[in-house]
């Protein structure tokens, strides 16, 4: 396996970035990538984060219900921890604990143009599961709970240019689910409003560009999920000259993949194969009680599959003299090993094309959308992927993209998945299951106005996509 | 209230159409209306039919479950009348029964070309709820159930159309929700499939054009649900004279309705009012057990709200000679009363624009749809019009539609609902409250592509739509 887009691992202090890179990112930009560097392990510096794990007997204010045993907050808020019973063909099969959160809350980024050049207020934001404290993230990440102050913390910090009567020009406006394996229909609302006027940037934020994060995505576990999945839905702007060659055939055949859209005929063959995928679901997801969840356990300190093989629900205790509550106590999700998440591309008549899975899982609100080539759950091996032929392929492909990211620190603990792009050679046969497609990255790009498509790991992949372009 | 277009009750026999109506809608047609109402008259009479109500205890397999009180077949199959519990802000607020059908049918319609002139083959079904016995449906109306066989009945005729190698050109492919007040997260796969070869048709079934079709329509009770959601899908062929006017000032904003788009800038406003709609909305609602349903009781033959407001759950044996069951008996669910779907219709700028409303429903599977202006369950009064200018607007009004039209007849039991489209002057405020939006045809036919977007009652209102144009 070629490796070709080296991944950096990003502790407290500055890693360094190959200055070719820094060149290019920084064109019409603000700071350069080296201040951002500087501002980051300043950032390290200046916060007071703890994160402990505890026995369940030491959370506040969350209790196991007499009835169900699931975990919920006494306000009847933020979130709970139910069971999941699927039924296929009408017998019961697979349980499992489920994060519910029904709330929508929001993940916004504020963006503003100077001297041209757009750029986007990102935030440095300790979440409890982030395996390195800090992770770059959205203007704004709040619950419901969150900005309508459930918890009495302080309020949300630029939520204003989201919602009420200043905010900006909404360029994003979708509500995008998050991983069907974890959470129960989860979804939030994912925006980006661009300003005009002045906004004053606080310590914990600053002002980067597109080709600064897009850079910076290329690093591991720097960009956090909420941000990348915003940025995924964040349309791209296309080079203006149409045909200009780079003198790169990956980058040409990546660029006509961002342009081009196959001729829409009948229903749009791509919708069709969609639909068709989720009705060949013969199963259905239903919430029970956590007691009714078969082979898992509870000890003192955590909610456990018998076999060890799944995630476990532990409980932490946080202090975090940046948020807007200074301590706190929550449950967490914490996974087993590393997921992996891998896109095939290869170009078909010069424009790169994406292998496409219509993948059902079980948390999902509409039980299928689209996702990556490969999505391993952490844990899983690589002999899990099934098609023998996609085994064998990976094994000569060239990597385009390939860091480890993580997933939501405010409900994981230390989610980490392998993210990876590979070009397979025109040799892979374009003929595929079912249950795949070739899209360009325009087919994917047009699909991000709506909800209920592509699931979180095809738009955190998408996000990294662009780094490429 | 001006009614122009009278609405015609279709009983056994062939019911008078004005003869300028039948010459325009025949054009190129295969047979003509007047031997369609021959036809439909002819297959009354062959047909035997009966639907008696029973006492729950005469059902066959179906047994309310000794745990929960839902009502489920033995098989584990078809649907099942459970409850649903709706929280708000936190606490317990409505519960209800509901039926659950989690399985995705099929609600297909075969087109082929006659002479350059597009026809449909529609169906003369019957369903026990239907208050006629007959309805006219689309070529396949199929749950997983049927098609699978699982009531070991006879094949689902045509439906090699729609599925499998011999499947044609598919023109509609998407999954479209039910009414979510009495159905738990249903949806249908809507589909359209175009036929160049030859296709037998069977004594039950006749090939119509689009614009016989749109003129039935008109008549009370004809033109089954499932007919006109597949039908709302179908995109809309314009006419070629981009500008010319038909000298009719509403026909003509109509027609410019069915073609104007605004341009879509940012997130597209019509998207992130929607998406704000949905963020709005603080209730969750989930399945309970029958038994936990308060307010409710279940006599020998009926589930009933105590007050007597609501719906009820009834039980009926059916007999009828053209199912691939000939005797069955099923659970229905019977409402008081007949509702109401209106939109409120007015020209801006010469363009007619539809007030269309962001409604939540507690069983939607995306919690909110868009829907007509005025959506009013069976029962409730016009005096639960919240606005009073809406109310008084439309005493006022224009109706360019007016029909009674039948809801589902498989599962609802004379459910009948007043379609309306009335049409408000220029002194008609533009400003309206946040739920609801102006929006032209082409916008609403724009997101019918996508499924989650309008509700049944809003599809169907755009299926009648279609026959003023």
């Amino acid at each position: 396996m070629t490796r070709l887009a080296a991944s950096r691992a990003l502790t407290g202090e500055a890693a360094g970035v190959p200055a070719r890179r820094i060149s290019a990112a920084d064109d019409g930009a603000l700071m350069s990538t080296q201040e951002f560097y500087d501002w980051w392990a300043d950032r390290h510096r200046s916060g007071r984060f703890m994160v402990e794990r505890i026995p369940f007997s030491r959370l506040d204010d969350w209790n196991f219900e007499p009835d169900t045993g699931n975990l919920a907050h006494a306000s009847g808020r933020f979130f709970t921890i139910e069971g999941l019973q699927v039924r296929d063909g009408g017998r019961e099969t697979w349980s499992q604990p489920i994060i519910n959160q029904p709330e929508i809350g929001i993940l916004g980024i504020v963006v503003k143009e100077f001297d041209g050049v757009l750029h986007c207020l990102m935030q440095a934001k300790m979440e409890p599961g982030n395996i390195n404290t800090l992770q770059l993230s959205p203007t704004v990440q709040a619950t419901r709970s969150n900005y309508t102050q459930v918890h009495r913390g302080a309020g949300t910090r630029y939520l204003e240019c989201f919602v009420g009567p200043a905010r900006g020009q909404v360029l994003v406006d979708v509500l995008q689910s998050e991983q069907g394996a974890w959470f129960w229909r989860k979804r939030n609302r994912n925006m980006v409003v661009l300003m005009t006027g002045d906004v004053p940037v606080h310590e914990d934020y600053r002002w980067l560009t597109l080709a600064q994060i897009r850079e910076l995505t290329q690093v591991d576990n720097l960009v956090n999920m909420d941000a990348r999945t915003v940025l995924s839905c964040l349309p791209v702007e296309l080079p203006e000259d149409e045909d200009a060659s780079t003198g790169d055939p990956f980058r040409d055949a990546l660029i006509r993949s961002y342009r081009y859209r196959p001729d829409d005929v009948g229903a749009g063959e791509v919708l069709s194969w969609f639909t068709e995928a989720k009705t060949r679901c013969d199963w259905t997801a239903r919430l029970v009680p956590l007691t009714k969840v078969g082979g898992w356990e509870r000890t003192d300190d955590e909610i456990t599959d018998g076999e060890g093989r799944h995630f476990r629900i532990i409980a932490a205790e946080v202090e975090a003299g940046t948020r807007e509550v200074k301590r706190w106590t929550q449950p967490l999700l914490f996974p087993r090993g590393e997921g992996r998440a891998l896109f095939v591309a290869r170009p078909i008549d010069g424009v790169l094309h994406l292998l496409v899975q219509a993948r059902p899982e079980f948390g999902l609100m509409d039980m299928v959308e689209m996702a990556p080539t490969v999505q391993l759950l952490p844990g899983a091996g690589v002999t899990e992927i099934e098609d023998l032929l996609l085994r064998d392929a990976l094994a000569d492909a060239t990597m385009r993209y390939d860091a480890v990211l993580s997933e939501e620190g405010g409900r994981f603990y230390q989610a980490l998945t392998r993210y990876q792009i590979a070009e397979v050679g025109e040799d892979f046969s374009l003929d595929v299951p079912a249950n795949f497609r070739w899209m360009t990255v325009r087919q994917l790009t047009d699909l991000l106005r709506h909800g209920h498509y592509l699931n979180i790991e095809a738009r955190s992949l998408l996000a990294c996509m662009h780094s490429l372009y």
